[in-house]
């Protein structure tokens, strides 16, 4: 292989090749390493860590095509450490010489056909998905999948469709979050590791176009722009998630969010004894939503908000979990909404009528 | 005790003082708390952790005095999160009460009998330095102490006069800086802990006034505006460093300074198998430093730089040693001497003649 590629197109497919490379979870050395070939005249970089596989495909002045692999973490830092302009590559005896004005280097390589093959994917049903869209949902959502194992289903976000609409959705059992798409015409149910979409959202980046979503039965691809990410799906049935969500409440108030998320904040500090209990009151006639917290050895703590409030009550929620969900809204005000010490509370905001969060009660 | 402070001014004396009380240095439980009391009708805020302790004074209307101690941690991020304006603090029964708007908090303490007593110093020798010359300089310098206790004197900053300028020097026998400070009289001879002078540098921050030192034989004072931080000395007698110095060099190189950083990152990235050693080559006739460095798994890199060149030779040193002697330089160029494998290399700048960097070769 013979080719000139720019710095800037390497260093930018590298940044976002090298990380599964480089990850822990690799299972066999070889996978910390980069593949390079040319493909259809350009120069394709792609890795794998067997659970998801990034490819990048970059333009490139090809003189001979060719392939090999070299460690990915040499290779991405010291391309990122070249100044920017075109940059020869040229593989010789598995060894990948790299050459740009006065800087000069031989990165020792691995025969590309010791390199796991890429999983294809039959590409006959596909959807496509706006790339902004898809993004703002997806970081909506994700953090709240579980990170243990211990139900592995809990551990995907669950992309389908229902009632004409797509929907994204993520629980650990603990919270939920629920995010409304887009209006979406047919059918789509799959449960996607949220590490890979992790993955998928630095990918997609500031890209404007589309996200064609190709599946199958094990498998799901991501194609944006010149990146594509092809992920295992999960397999199981995600919980019937919407039968949890109460109909009615009891108890409910709007409140300012950047006021809401700061008392809440406060209070967490006085809450890492317990591991993060804080007490939400609702008191109707005072207009008054007030947030408590105790730590027996350090001290306690009360805020006050003044706001127009349904309904009188306590519940008892873990700080953290607040905290993320109100850091995910873009509105000003949210409504925190629960029928008492036992029931799911929900967060939900009118400014933002797609989107829902749930968080379960703490024992108080 | 009973005052009235704004959450501005306890915002950023806390953040001086609470970083001795959190470290983990800290021998006693009751060293991460701080001390809160009232002198000279002013809140004074002190933390020890028995090397060094810091005081910060911040204006306060006094309604009656007192004392107590409570958790740094607690109550920096509490006081942090608050919003700006002004705070009640209340002292009754060993608790802080604190309340401010719709926040209202209570901080458990512990009586300020039971802190340790801060260490005075006779007060009778007296400098005054411009606090942004010292931070500029120490900056320059602080980062070439050693870090482990093997030879507790080189984990100081010698701070002396000579020849009638005042001079900041560090080393930890493998490379050295020196920077001249400024012209003084009188005599000084201090060693001073640099995990002490990294605390007084985030304690000048942005000041303009000078810095006053006061010492006696076992201990240092310095005072900041309303901020004061004692530390102790190191005991022993710095190392005659400056017999150290090749007077004259065999082998010279003006180098572009970003360039040369440049090229000793990239040369470093391939130099981590062998300890960072890098091999500068120095030739005459072509007008040419190259920076080579040889990972055997990995591959080897070689970069070049074209300057004019007194003398053939080169000399392998540690690329980290390089890369930090050349990011505290300001200046656009440097020169760096040697002669040959063996005696200390010298980097220096025309544009700053008041400070000088030492590295020794590594073996090659």
């Amino acid at each position: 292989m013979k080719l000139q590629a720019t710095q800037e197109n390497l260093h930018r497919a590298l940044n976002n090749v090298a990380r599964v490379a480089i990850s822990s979870r690799n299972p066999l050395p070889i996978l910390n390493n980069v593949l390079l070939r040319v493909v259809d005249n350009r120069l394709t970089l792609s890795a794998t860590n067997l659970e998801i596989g990034i490819t990048e495909h970059i333009g490139a002045k090809v003189t001979t095509p060719g392939a090999l692999t070299v460690p990915a973490r040499l290779f991405q830092e010291y391309i990122a450490s070249l100044p920017s302009g075109v940059i020869d590559l040229d593989i010789k005896d598995n060894k990948l010489h790299i050459k740009t004005g006065s800087y000069q280097s031989t990165i020792n390589g691995v025969a590309a056909d010791e390199f796991p093959v890429t999983p294809t994917i039959d590409k006959k049903e596909s959807w496509k998905i706006p790339a902004r869209e898809l993004k703002k949902g997806l970081s909506q959502v994700i953090f709240a999948a579980a990170n243990d194992e211990t139900r592995p289903i809990l551990t995907g976000v669950y992309l389908h469709s229902h009632n004409g609409h797509l929907y994204a959705v993520a629980t650990d059992s603990y919270r939920l979050a629920e995010k409304k798409l887009m209006a979406f015409k047919g059918s789509i149910n799959l449960l996607i590791p949220a590490s890979s979409l992790q993955d998928l959202l630095r990918i997609i980046a500031d890209s404007d176009g589309d996200v064609v979503v190709y599946a199958d039965g094990q498998q799901a691809l991501f194609e944006v722009g010149d990146s594509e990410l092809i992920t295992r799906l999960l397999e199981g049935n995600y919980p019937d998630y919407r039968k949890l969500i109460p109909p009615t409440f009891a108890v409910s108030a709007n409140l300012q969010r950047s006021e809401f998320q700061n008392i809440t904040k406060v209070a967490s500090l006085f809450a890492r004894e317990s591991a993060g209990s804080i007490m939400i009151r609702f008191d109707e006639d005072s207009e008054v939503v007030s947030i408590a917290s105790v730590a027996s050895q350090l001290g306690e703590n009360i805020s006050k908000i003044e706001t127009k409030v349904t309904g009188n009550g306590d519940v008892s929620v873990n700080s953290r979990y607040l905290i993320d969900a109100l850091n995910v809204f873009h509105s000003e005000s949210v409504a925190f909404s629960c029928n008492g010490k036992v029931e799911p509370c929900v967060i939900t905001s009118d400014e933002e009528p797609d989107y829902l969060h749930v968080i379960m009660p703490l024992k108080s």
